[in-house]
């Protein structure tokens, strides 16, 4: 379905690459409604393979998945101050249903965290009720001015955890575990994207949350995608009289639980597409990959024998990975790579009369393009092998991308260049929201994290723009971003 | 989180009953948006096992799944006139996004032909782009005046399978091809749910479709319950001049393709339950439960050695079956059988003082309630059996129960006779949407279908209502329904 296409240099507009591989792949487009794509089949088998393998994580943690309404009482929203004040630009409204104007308007979920806390008002009554662990996997809208496939969009998909727990302590160390252990691990081992995580800023946490917990990543154009975050929600909305979620404790007394919230979305799939792939198209980690190895039979006298042959490595390699054969042997053999590359296939391999003849198949990677006749009895061993390199290949070469642009700045003047260069930028900071403002509006850089294993550096430290003490002895991590 | 609580008799109130299965089993429940209930983490659980076995058998016929956009513009559904007179007395309108009205409104999707559709005219060109063979799992919002958990609830989860072909023979085959193989199949392997299938009236049919085929089931009570639908559009959406999808044909003639679509909800959960569960509760059959064994050590004095057996027991069946301990050791006995009871649980298995003395547990079947003592030794074997032994019981009695109550039927005096009865009724009928009606007021029963595997009868028949000849030589069937 997808057309043949030139795919935009990344060097010369990378905001346009990154539309042209995704249309390349066939992973997505925009549909007749403002600013929600249509996922395609390419697209939402990368979204299932993510879902398959975060939820397995998600229900080890002891967390079970549940299902809320899509449509939220507008009343409920106004609950909690700052939550509304933070979504109410961003929301659909429904006003009618039935063919009746509504008594209240409903608004389609921009997250469900007053749905579900609703509920739990109603589910909470002691602290053997407590810790109640529950995940939903659904689609959210956010009525968003400015959209891009997968990393802004009016509707997208998502995971969302909602956690209680007796303490502010058990609460908060099981949010910077979500952050910590679930999301950087997930993202790191699955989709091997390197991840550096930390606490937000005050003015860039969720509207309603204590402090918000994040993973980010470096694109390759050197700005910075948050891919997660966990909320550390406090006692923030079980406290209002609105929600008045409580619990008697074990010593008796009614007190409010504390909660976390926790996401991610379809946008990691842009973060994907960006840290990865290059200018002939996507590139898959195999571990993430819904097709891991093509197999191209390409003997035109031979089709029997190659295809037959085709089906028997196939067959073999199905138990431990994820294989398809490409049976259009009618089309160019130049278009039928030119296919499996530009849709990011991890290994492909390559069946033609000679290496009938001589017993093996030229196996070529997708993240290097490096080609190499193996004979048949190694294919197995080799492909596991190879697969498994290519995983460890694509995260060590994004890390190594991303290390080369540090900057460790400590003067404002060396802070302008190195966000012209691009790259993450550690400066000490007074934490001030005015000043974070400042920053922002001279460089377009904003604070990203407080990184959690950041080093504490002895001495007095002053503020990277306006001078004054820095908060912590930690320094913040600055950088451009999606 | 569920309280404890009495459930109603069938024979007392069947309606209510149902209702009272879901609280104890701990479900779902009624959210404070109307008509939209909130499914709890045991429901939803249930909905994983169904989406992840049918998920498989969709993807085994080729079909990819993808994601389109939950909010359609409203001038979409207009574009087939049956269509829309279906849908709009049910639909959910967002009239403003992002703190202004909408030039068009949106309809929050009450089904997604319109916005695939629109897609399909973009994406298909060629006979080489056909068949174009498309599933989605999505959130369906119907406004709904009368609902009831899982049966007929305002916001519902679903698959909707859309799929296209260059004929209608070759439509048409896989159409019913869903219903006869794929549903039915389904719901019996793993529903353990006896189906009967067959093709709907025109007043029954889907608004848009040429024809609607089914799969039906006897509920306890002898009402019908439709678990399934598969439309065959013919060319009622590509020959519409507002989607025009068309293809250019091998022999170069350009033509309107020919399609379909098949769905199964979050209704068929509803069907689970009305089928096999009895005035304890839950019945759920293996292969669908989401744990099919509990194991309970109720060794007070040897709380240790009974939690180590149950654990060594645990690890051993875990790889062929979904197993859980029950830890709750500080409650009543009593109390813990009953929950997993409620709950459904297909075996329970207790280890008490003189089980571990003679190295024995005692299985007990949800179904039968049966109990034996089996040797530690043997109850991988055993266990394994009586897993298979359940469901097979479990469709076995629901067929005879189906069975027993079938009428086939040529009086009309007799056929009111049968629906106070229930269970379904087979008469001739003169396929007047009419008589249809008539029949309908006078007794609340509706056809339901004309089987599939029905039998070609001679000589003439008339209708059993208006004495008309009938239309066909097979017998329709007709009860009343949910």
């Amino acid at each position: 379905m997808a057309k043949s296409q030139e795919i935009t240099k990344r060097s010369e507009d990378f905001s346009k690459w990154y539309l042209d591989v995704i249309v390349a792949a066939d992973l997505a487009e925009n549909s007749q409604v403002r600013g929600s794509m249509i996922i395609k089949p390419n697209g939402y088998a990368i979204w299932e393979m993510i879902q398959k393998n975060l939820d397995q994580m998600i229900k080890n943690i002891g967390v079970r998945n549940a299902y809320f309404p899509l449509l939220i009482p507008e009343s409920f929203l106004k609950r909690e101050k700052e939550h509304i004040e933070g979504f109410a630009p961003e929301l659909a409204v429904v006003t009618h249903g039935g063919g009746e104007k509504l008594a209240e308007p409903l608004v389609v979920r921009p997250t469900s965290e007053t749905i579900m806390y609703d509920a739990y008002s109603r589910w909470i009554e002691s602290y053997r009720n407590l810790p109640l662990k529950i995940n939903q996997w659904a689609n959210i809208v956010r009525w968003e001015l400015r959209t891009k496939p997968f990393l802004r969009t009016a509707e997208f998909l998502w995971q969302e955890g909602h956690c209680v727990f007796e303490t502010h302590e058990e609460e908060l160390k099981h949010t910077i575990m979500i952050a910590k252990d679930v999301y950087k691990k997930f993202a790191e081992e699955f989709l091997a994207i390197p991840i550096l995580s930390g606490r937000k800023s005050e003015k860039e946490k969720f509207a309603g949350a204590k402090d918000t917990y994040c993973i980010e990543a470096l694109m390759q154009d050197g700005k910075s995608l948050q891919m997660g975050t966990s909320h550390d929600l406090a006692d923030n909305f079980s406290k209002e009289s609105a929600f008045n979620i409580s619990f008697l404790d074990r010593d008796g007394k009614l007190k409010h639980p504390f909660q976390n919230s926790w996401g991610v979305s379809t946008r990691i799939i842009g973060g994907l597409i960006m840290i990865h792939s290059d200018d002939k198209g996507l590139v898959l980690p195999p571990k993430i990959a819904p097709v891991q190895i093509i197999i191209i039979p390409i003997a035109k006298d031979k089709a029997d024998e190659a295809f037959r042959k085709a089906a028997k490595i196939a067959k073999e390699l199905s138990g431990e990975s994820r294989v398809e054969i490409d049976e259009n042997i009618d089309e160019r053999f130049g278009e039928r790579i030119y296919k499996w590359e530009k849709e990011g296939i991890p290994v492909r391999i390559e069946i033609g009369p000679k290496d009938l003849e001589q017993n093996q198949a030229v196996v070529t990677r997708r993240d290097t393009g490096e080609k190499s006749p193996v004979k048949i009895d190694d294919l197995e061993n080799n492909l596991l092998k190879t697969l498994d390199e290519i995983q460890k290949n694509l995260f060590e070469r994004a890390a190594k991308a991303r290390d080369e642009k540090n900057h460790i700045v400590d003067s404002w003047e060396e802070f302008e260049k190195a966000v012209e260069e691009g790259g993450y930028i550690y400066s000490f900071w007074c934490e001030d929201g005015n000043c974070e403002q400042e920053i922002k509006e001279k460089t377009k850089a904003t604070t990203r994290f407080l990184p959690f294993d950041g080093t504490d550096e002895a001495g007095d430290h002053s503020c990277i723009n306006c001078g004054k003490p820095s908060k912590s002895s930690k320094r913040w991590a600055f950088c451009k971003s999606y």
